[in-house]
């Protein structure tokens, strides 16, 4: 299994973050090719207290590697790409991960 | 559910880190009471090319944010969170998050 992993630092908006990810980024990333699996996690906090360095994760899983980067070159992966840029360039960091 | 996520930052010594996170820490985490699944993620890259912002992530599940806490509090959880700041204190954010 691969995974594309998206960590989002916390919005100025939170409201219309979540309108545009729950309604708009998140429909758009599930008609990628090839997910598997599509797992938005919000954190609450962090056990020190205060609020966590992330707003969201979100954590997507392909088969394998390829099956992931053919996912991101396809129409859909390049209309969430583009999505993702507009809306949120700035606050997201992406990486690529396998099971340890 | 909820989840404790780990995020750590490349060592400088990955060996060095590979040893202690998978013969130390991961089993004296493995023994916190409530803890359902823990699942670790060996960053290998980023969409954009080059190494990805974190070296490895971690989340750990349990049922509900008071188990976790609960975990947290544990001897077991001390140990854990003990041994963390010693062989990584400088790497790692810990952050708390639920299903969205």
């Amino acid at each position: 299994m691969a995974k594309l992993i998206a960590l989002y630092k916390h919005p100025e908006n939170k409201e219309e973050f979540d309108n545009h990810y729950f309604n708009v980024h998140g429909p758009l990333t599930a008609k990628i090719p090839g997910l598997r699996e599509m797992k938005v996690t919000k954190v609450t906090g962090s056990p020190m207290g205060g609020e966590g360095k992330y707003y969201l994760t979100c954590e997507m899983t392909y088969d394998n590697l390829e099956a992931l980067q053919q996912g991101l070159r396809s129409a859909e992966g390049k209309a969430s790409g583009k999505d993702l840029m507009g809306f949120a360039g700035n606050l997201v960091t992406l990486m690529i991960g396998e099971d340890a």
